[in-house]
This record gives structure tokens, sequence and C-alpha cells, in this order.
């Protein structure tokens, strides 16, 4: 079996030529300090000096690295070659270039997609000083849409993994779920959670203080701050927002439950519309997601369904992509406002894995929020989480 | 007691002023894709949306942020406004810096210092651009400098937490010292120390595959490889490499031992006239170390020291700073060589921790490297380890 560097490497190799690109570069040093997030797919080892990663339309694969790296990065066998540098890379580095002479050179740059835009400016500096005498340093350009598809579409080993992080975030939230009692706090539910993943010795899919996100009934403050001290009620909802990092891909899921009030036997009216509302949102937004729509396409199919039922808007995007982060950069399914940049304009293609989330306030009652991931095929999405189409009662 | 965060922010406040600079900007987003390492320094929580910090000459504090941020940055009480935004950063940060009229606006980019160089180019772009129809984008500079001395003069906190960690590593070092015996191989000695760490819960320095580093003999390839197979035999030398991170700080020794030969009493001539000269040079180093003296001139010091004794130059730099990271960026005690940029021009500041370190091969015994930490006082330095000198025998 291939590992992923290498089918990330044959995959550029492919994108490059559809993209009409020559030549894919990406520079990076003490990787320790500063990480470009390409790195982790075409490497997957930490650089300390200048390090160079070529790989070119024609198939070439090509590191260029400190003397003291290249072991290692031999020992990957995925570059055909590894190229050991003393002093100062640039002239090893302007020889490669010119021998492969590139009509362009794709650089690690991309104002609207982070997962794209790992070079930093110093580097790129020293970059634009190395081919300052040679016409390469007119020929660079982004390499954004190169790396929204080699990090976005996951081949088939990635999704298997997603899928393996996806189930175990599934078990750990029934687990969370059979010990709900009314009277426990945010904190203490989330601790609960918390205390399963790591018997399990998992990592959070985001930032450790805000996963789980724990929303106990109408009081508790919606958004990224982490659990409190909020108590969750009969006759209220509560919500959870979490995910797991398992063999370096990631899951994001939001699940529901309803704690009874005395007499009652189901969730009360109003709960229970605007559940079907979330999931009417939903499957309108599924229904149009799949290879050649944009983002937003997906996700205006969602938010009108949405209002059309007689709920607001909510106020973010009905997905991002997941991946070896819970926010994989490139194609948002989102509104075109313009704090999301050209993500939203993004093309959908085959291999994207994606959140699908949106949510409601149930004023009294607590925050309705649903979230569950999907893989995009040739026409159309498979469900890689199993969908909680109804409320969980406790 | 003032957090770190606290303590770095004071600091800037007053090196502005030294550099005479109006204003420091770091700007960021989705920090778990890509990371500019001063913001550890000045807020210690991952960000997701464009997120700005704002440091101005006259003690301004300001951060300007998603509106779900907004609390985790209030609560840290360290920014004097935390401004909250919506749809785009744009106009508020418009409006701030208008507000403070800079003449200049130093951002985290730098050729030179990876510590210093955290601004990515699609940031830089995206920058550029808000600032377009205003003065202000001709008034971008390099932080360069401005980083090099928040991030490099260590606060006493600072000091007090990497003379911690150094201390975790010489006691980590010992106890696989007294369990040395011939036959064992370079990977069953990292196994042992990893295993150690491990049961203290601490982190390695750099990356774990390579802390420790463990050369075992002549035959072992010196570099940044892992431990191999390579059995420790008498009459050699083992030399070990490592560091642990303990409470966010690093620290970076290596250790020595001699392998008795039958009937052997002490270490052989040629192996303790190595060591003697080893501890010479990096003593000739230590003694020209102050404030005020350029990086290249301890290096320097300390290599001619070396050569004079008639062993060869070591290949790369007498010193590299310590903290957050295990190298610290910034002013290098290195050779002008053009790898080194002009990381060797640096100016030494009281309060930089560095490490003193230089290895000579006896041949057919092995490596001899020796690696101390320090800080830099008023007038000189202050070992910060506890400094090996004479060859431990096993």
């Amino acid at each position: 079996m291939p590992s992923i560097v290498a089918e990330k490497l044959n995959q550029a190799v492919k994108q490059l030529d559809e993209l009409n690109l020559d030549l894919w570069l990406t520079f990076v040093r003490e990787t320790s300090l500063t990480s470009d997030p390409s790195l982790d797919l075409i490497l997957g080892l930490p650089m300390t000096w200048h390090s160079a990663f070529l790989v070119s339309r024609k198939g070439d694969k090509i590191a260029i690295v400190g003397r003291h790296d290249a072991d290692a990065v031999r020992r990957l066998a995925v570059y055909d070659d590894v190229l050991a540098y003393d002093e100062s890379i640039r002239p090893v580095l302007r020889e490669t270039v010119a021998r492969l002479d590139p009509r362009t050179i794709a650089l690690n740059e991309s104002v609207n997609d982070p997962a794209a835009d790992g070079l930093t400016v110093g580097m790129w500096r020293y970059l634009s000083d190395t081919f300052a005498q040679t016409p390469y340093a007119a020929r660079f350009v982004p390499a954004e849409k190169l790396i929204g598809a080699v990090r976005g579409r996951k081949s088939k080993t990635e999704i298997r993994r997603i899928q393996a992080a996806i189930q175990s975030a599934e078990q750990l939230l029934q687990g969370v779920g059979q010990g709900l009692r009314p009277g426990q706090t945010e904190q203490a539910i989330a601790a609960r959670l918390t205390k399963a993943r790591k018997a399990q010795r998992l990592d959070t899919a985001w930032d450790e203080g805000m996963c789980p996100i724990v929303n106990a009934g109408p009081d508790s403050p919606v958004g990224h701050g982490g659990p409190g001290l909020t108590k969750i009620e009969r006759g209220q909802l509560l919500h959870i927002d979490f995910g797991v990092r398992q063999d370096e891909y990631c899951s994001d899921l939001q699940r529901m439950w309803y704690f009874l009030d005395k007499g009652e036997k189901r969730a009360p009216d109003e709960v229970r519309r605007a559940w079907d509302a979330c999931w009417g949102a939903v499957l309108a937004g599924a229904e149009v997601l799949k290879p050649g729509v944009q983002g937003w396409e997906v996700d205006a199919a969602a938010r009108r369904d949405l209002v059309q039922a007689g709920y607001p808007e909510y106020r973010h995007a009905l997905g991002h992509q997941l991946g070896r982060t819970a926010h994989d950069g490139a194609t948002l399914l989102g509104p075109r406002w313009e704090r999301y940049g050209d993500t939203p304009f993004g093309v959908v293609q085959e291999g994207n894995v994606f959140t699908l989330e949106l949510d409601v306030v149930v004023p009294g009652r607590g925050q309705i929020g649903i979230e569950e991931d999907v893989v995009v095929t040739k026409d159309g999405i498979r469900w890689l989480s199993k969908p909680q189409r109804k409320l969980w009662l406790v």
C-alpha cells in the first residue's frame, strides 16, 4: 500500500497537468517554528535548514535539503532525487530549476486559503533574491488551486482514516450520552467526554480547550468559548460539538439531546419543528452537493430552505472541508460574504470531504446544532457519519 | 506574578521605543494550519478568523478578532482593547491604525530569522490591499529586530522555566547513564531515555524521532538521523544529544560517556586530549560572550582555540538561542557563512539564553560532543546547566 505522501505526490503530478502548471515548489525552514500545511502532505518530516521540494508536471520529484536532513528524506523513498547541500541552498536550487526550465513555478501562497498559504514573506524574499538574475523570478504564480486539489481530493487511504476518526467520535459521543442526568454542568459533561477520549489515546480535532463545545439549555453562551458552569435542566436542549484526530485525520460532529420535562414523552412541538427544519435545510444542501457546483450554491440551497421554513439564517458557512485539520481549507460551502474571500466560489471536486452543519435557537430550550460529515462521490455524496436523524431523549 | 504574555507585551513597548518603531502588528488566521511563532509570546491562544494584535510605542495593546474569539482574548486580561468584528476585519483594522497614526508599522517578516518570519505571503497581500488607499501601506517595515529582542531577552519567569527544563534533562541523562553496559544498541539506550521521559510526562525539545540523538562509537553516522542498531563497545565513546520541553520551555544538552577497555582505568590519551581541547574551546567562547558583542565573535574565539589545539573546525555554529523552541531564532553564535544569513551579526543582549556546543571526532573511538546552556548577564554569563567537565566512565 503506498503511503499518503506517495499518493499525494502522484496526485500533484496529475493536478499540475490539469491546471496547466509546470512546477510546484514548496520552500520551508525551521518547521518547528513556522509550519507550511503542505509539508505534511508531501513529506511528513520536520526540516531545519532551507529545504525545497519540487514536483514537475513531467513527474520529477526532487528534494533539496541540508546535508544532515538528506538521509531521513531518502529513507521515505518518495523523491527520485534528494540533493544535499552544505553551505547554501541557492546554487543547487538555481541549477535544478534551470534544468527543469518551467514556464510557471507555483508557490505556496494564497490570500483566500490558509491551507495553501504556507510560504512566509521572508522566505519569499529569499526566493525572489535567489532567482533575481534569472528568468524564473517572473514565473512565480500562486499554487492555491493546485494545493486545494491535492489537499482537498482525498485518496482512499485518507477517506478510510477520516471515517475511522468519525466512528471513534460517534462512539465517544454515544458513551457520554449514557451518563447524562439533569443538573450536570457543561464542564462535568465535557470532562467525562475528555476522559473517555484520553483513555483511547486520541487527540482532539481542534484546540483542546474548545473541544468539546458543550451548550446546556438557553442560557449557555453560543460560540467558541469552552464549557462553563451552566447546568442542563429538564425541558432543555443539550448540544455537543466534538471531533477527534486519529492517525493524523480528523472528525467533526455535533450531537443533540433533549431532557424530557416531567410528564413529557417527547420533545415539545417548537423543538421538533425546529429540528425538522434544520434537517430539511441540511438535506436541501446535501441534495445540491456534487462535483462541479460552486461552494456557495450548496450553502444557498440550505439557507433558502431554512428561511422558507420560518427560521433565521445561520451566521456561518454550511460546511467546511475536513482532513488533516478540522478546517481543512480551500473550497467552502459558505455564503458570498467578504470574510470568506474567494473560498465559496471554489468548485466542488470528487473526493472532497465536507461537514454539513447549521443551527437554530429555540427560545427557552437551547440551541439545535446539526453537523454530519460527507464525502463527494462521482455524482453526489456518501455519508461518512451515521446521521443523527432523531433527537436523543434523556 | 504576571503571565509571560503580559511580561512580553510590556517588553515589546520598551523595545519599540529603543528601536524607534511606532507600532508592531501581528496578523494571523487559522493558526492550527500556519503558525506565527510570535503569537505564543503575545497571546498563547489559537485563532481562527483573521486576527490582528497591535502594540504601540505609547503602550497601546489592542486585539482585533472575530466575534467568537473575543471572549477568550478578553479573559487573558492583557489587551486593553479587544475589538470584535463579524463580517470583515478590514474596516476596524483600518480605523484603528488610522487612530494610532504610526510612522512605522513593524510586520513579522525576516529573511534571516525564522522566529521573526511568521507572516505569510497571502496575509501580507491582504494587509497591503487593506491599506492600499491609505498612507500606511508605505510604512511597513520588518519587525525582525523587535521580535529578536522580545523573544530573545528572556524574562525571569522564562529563565526559571528553562532552568527547570535543563534540570529535568540532566536528571534523565544521569538516570540513563546508570544503566549503560557494553553491547547495548543506540536504539535500546534511546528507548530507555524515552521511557523515563514519558514517565515524567515531558515532551522532547525537538522532533521526537531525533531526540535523543545517540552516537555509539566510531561507526555511528553523525548528524540528524535517529538512533540506529550500532552497539556501544568497550574502548568507545557514547554521545547523547537530548533536551525536554517542560512548561513550554526547552533544554538542549549533550553528554558523554567513555566505555573503559579491559585493564583501562581512565580514557586513553587521545580521548582525553580531545576532551580537553573541546572544553578549552567552549571556555574560550564563553569568555567572550557578553552583551554588546556580535554572535560571530564568540564563535570565532572558540573556533580559533580549537584549531590552535590541532583539531579541525566544527561544521556548525557554536551556539543557538534556546527558549520556547530548541532553535529559538535571532542572533546566532555562528561563523559568517552564507547559510546563516545575517544571524551571526546579531548583537548579544542581556537575558539571551544560548547553547555552547562543539564536537571533535576521535578516530577509532567515536565523537566527542559538548553542549551546555548559559544565560547572558550584565557583564558575562551564568551557566544554567551543570557543566560536564569530566568524561563519565562506564
